[in-house]
């Protein structure tokens, strides 16, 4: 049965069913008549400070729910976001970008109006290039089906799409013609079947084979499935950086991360030595490589991915990844092994030193313990990473950081997304200063929505990261009082951190401190590091100079 | 004679000679190469918080300086900076985006490079669209000339330009082959004979001529000449928004702002009852017609742009602007008319009402008295503009306003780069509360830089221009204590005024406090507002709700 509908409720309507419950944004003219249906509408609007923070906020919101929404107004609104959606483009993270633009009848009577860049296409043609979809809704008739076509895409791909709507299509009708849910993709049964024969047969007769798996595992919610395949088949398995926690970190079998030379020595021996290494659904970044630092040899690899299974140097097309890996499940892969770990606990806790600087290895170290059951580890790039990297993490999906694309100030506004979702996981937030000072005024939306974060503000002075490849007096920032950020707010609690009791001190009054965030302000020497970001580096250091490949 | 130097010293050269004294932005690994030539050059490096409060710095620098650039990272930096290029090509600012990229030499060897989005062209496609140059410096041979041609293009048509420095072609050598300064166009002479016999004999017979100058005649630097065909002419003039200040606003023929049924009722009746109205440089936008509350009939119109020149319906191509008004300049354009205009004085200082709570049209009243010839008033959008347009400038180019585009956020950056240019300037800077918390950590880098401008912080709680579009709790934001902001970055002078008494006191403070940045937490009720913003809410509201067009 065909129920007239308008468009903009057509359009909530389609989002509502496919998973979310929050939004984020701030409104523009060009879409106020969209806000006000999102208001009427079951899904929360969460109105941030910027567009820069709603998009990370929904990009972590996309990572914990399976998808993430952001609501903008045109150009203004839409590129100050763009920055997010490529970041979530580069590592496949579901984000609907939907943006109001000027009525089309409008735009004839006069080209001029406000936020117009070049023509009124600019902004959807520069989406196209970081998304799998970009439509604008300019004919009821066909809004349904790009609506529908775009989330649908989103959800398949796990990558980003943009929805525009001109502002006088919002109240149009439109039939109310849902397409059928589009049937999950299916592998060539005969692809399939030839890929799983050669791999298996590369598994049966490895002696040393490990597994490495990414992010696509979390993405896709093969999680169970993984821990399966790791436990039937005996083999130790390894997680990328950016797919960490996609097993969790406890599991007798799991190693640690893998990163090169930028890693752990014993999982770094594990990998490279292994006869045979299964990688599923990591896409291999010069990060998760340790900066080049990696030494695979790429004729004992299998590789799978949502894109490509390859092995050795070979490809086939058209396989879906959870196929893979059901189809291994129930292959022969030699037999069965022996557990070769020892059960894995947590790491002894670090004994406090009265009056001791804090450094940024005891700092993490100290962090391992203060983890809990109901945390998540929100981690922004640079040493807050690396750092963060080695934390061992008790449940899966618990670790958020934009570990390919690299994108500072993600951290802050993707506590808020990560929160508001799972309201009673509270974030750990691992953020430079420099981080920090680009969108660290979320903090005034995560108090907005009665949220709790422990923010630590790894305060070294300037960009730590960079000193290390090649410094300067751009490296330095100005320095902040970050603890005084509840001033500027009226809430919050500030708490700072020079030594080790000092820091003691502030995470026994952060975990009672549960009405609101707390930001900690942790005072380290500007080239202070963690072991990998020494290693790292090391590496960039002769790239920059012109020196490395 | 041809002396070998490195492409990054190439480029640092070019943009020297073109009269570049200030840099903004912040380093990554990709850029650092650069960052280090920079910091060798007698170029001084401004590191901002934000890539998007160094590309609106950099915008307001380029509109007071003639040239303006940034120097961001791949990606996670230039997308960034994104929507301040867009608003200098939607309002015509000489921005250069200079970009770090990966070497060419690495992206053979791996393709997953961190900060990359699709493919190593995505960011430059993506500038493509919001420029009028993209380079990619990928080959040591051609690149002086690809400098060379984006900065005249940059010059030339005043909008932005892209240039891409992968990392490993900075230290490479380029042939010092600068080419010859380009001629600056010249008008084809027939041309520009026919438009002005038509244009002249047009004026001529006119009995109430007006003319309505744009900030184009900022731009191309035309504000001499325009006084000079004003002042011989004896017409009348008027100015539009975006060209506020173009200018004197004391001059005697000066009748004030031009923006249809939003702006002042006397200046509407003067343009929209002339016989004749001649535009110079003045691209009309629906904020400059009022939100179309304009009524200029086109047949009593001659339209004259950097583009075009319009009589009528008919239009000349090829037509130089400077050339067309240098030709009116000696044109007959009828008896040399008696100076109607009583000479205007400074608008009559508001007496204060102690205890009275301040309004925003009584406040920017007040304000009026408060300019001295040293200030240079940055609007934001909103009432912040709105309630400014009325201010009575005293010098020419000392108002500086995204008054087109519209970007909320632009003032706290655009104070940074209007005072680090000409240092005896002191900013006076309107912003709302919602436009603060996007971009107002920049204090810090007025902070870091020495600069001391004015900042009154429109306190409505929320989004007020919209309130009157459409309300909902949508725009309603989390208050902050934004006189405390000194806490934050530890210095700084922080004031509140509710009262008229309170505002008082504070002017008299923040005067004598030239140390540093002072902000003025200016408390106005959400509803209160600016005639001219009652005005335009009513246009947009219908529009919004479907029933304008």
């Amino acid at each position: 049965m065909t129920k007239a509908i308008s468009v903009g409720d057509y359009l909530i309507h389609a989002i509502e069913q496919a998973g979310v419950k929050h939004v984020f944004g701030i409104p523009g003219d060009y879409v106020l008549g969209l806000y006000d249906l999102f208001a009427k509408s079951s899904i929360e609007l969460v109105g941030t400070c910027t567009e820069i923070g709603a998009g990370y906020a929904a990009d972590a919101y996309a990572r914990i729910n399976g998808l993430g929404c952001v609501c903008v107004t045109y150009c203004v609104g839409g590129l100050n976001a763009l920055n997010a959606v490529a970041g979530a483009y580069a590592e496949k993270s579901p984000l609907i970008l939907i943006s109001g633009a000027p009525g089309l009848g409008e735009r004839a009577f006069s080209p001029l109006l406000h936020h117009r860049i070049r023509d009124f296409n600019t902004q959807r043609l520069i989406f196209e290039k970081v998304t799998v979809a970009a439509e604008a809704l300019e004919d009821p008739l066909t809004a349904p089906r790009q609506i529908d076509a775009a989330i649908a895409a989103c959800k398949r791909q796990k990558r980003p799409v943009y929805i525009e709507v001109p502002r006088d299509m919002v109240h149009r009708l439109c039939g109310s013609i849902r397409l059928e849910p589009q049937d999950a993709p299916k592998s060539p049964p005969d692809v399939l079947k030839e890929a799983l024969r050669e791999s298996a047969s590369m598994l049966r007769n490895a002696k040393r084979p490990v597994i490495l798996a990414g992010v696509e595992i979390h993405r896709y919610g093969l999680q169970s499935l993984l821990v399966r395949l790791v436990e039937r088949s005996g083999f130790p398995v390894a997680a990328t950086l950016l797919g960490k926690s996609v097993i969790g970190e406890l599991h007798p079998q799991y190693l640690g991360i893998y990163e090169g030379a930028m890693g752990r020595e014993d999982v770094r021996l594990a990998v490279e030595r292994a006869d045979c290494v299964l990688f599923l659904g990591a896409f291999m970044t010069d990060i998760d490589l340790g900066g080049f630092t990696s030494n695979i040899d790429v004729s004992r690899t299998i590789n799978a991915t949502a894109e490509q299974v390859t092995i050795q140097r070979h490809h086939f097309d058209g396989i879906v990844l959870r196929d893979f890996i059901e189809g291994l499940l129930k292959s022969k892969l030699g037999p069965r092994r022996k557990l070769r770990f020892a059960p894995r606990s947590k790491p002894k806790p670090v004994k406090l030193q009265r009056g001791r600087k804090i450094t940024v290895r005891r700092f993490f170290a100290r962090m391992n313990d203060f983890l809990k059951d109901d945390s998540v580890v929100i981690a922004d790039p640079g040493d807050s990473l690396f750092g963060a990297a080695d934390l061992t993490i008790h449940r899966r999906t618990e670790f958020v950081s934009p570990a390919y694309y690299t994108s500072m100030g993600f951290a802050v506004p993707a506590a808020l997304g990560a929160q508001i979702r799972r309201p009673h996981l509270r974030p750990i937030v691992f953020v430079g200063d420099g981080a920090f000072q680009m969108t660290g005024q979320e903090l005034s939306t995560i108090v907005r929505y009665g949220l709790n974060p422990i923010v630590f503000v790894l305060n070294n002075k300037g960009y730590t990261t960079e000193r290390f490849i090649q410094d300067g007096p751009y490296n330095d920032i100005h320095e902040w009082a970050y603890h005084r950020w509840p001033e500027v707010l009226r809430q919050g609690l500030g708490l700072e951190a020079h030594t080790e009791d000092e820091l003691e001190d502030a995470l026994i009054r952060a975990e009672k401190h549960t009405a609101s965030f707390v930001v900690i302000n942790a005072h380290f020497d500007p080239m202070d590091r963690s072991n990998a970001l020494d290693r790292l580096a090391k590496r960039l250091r002769a790239r920059v100079q012109g020196k490395g490949s």
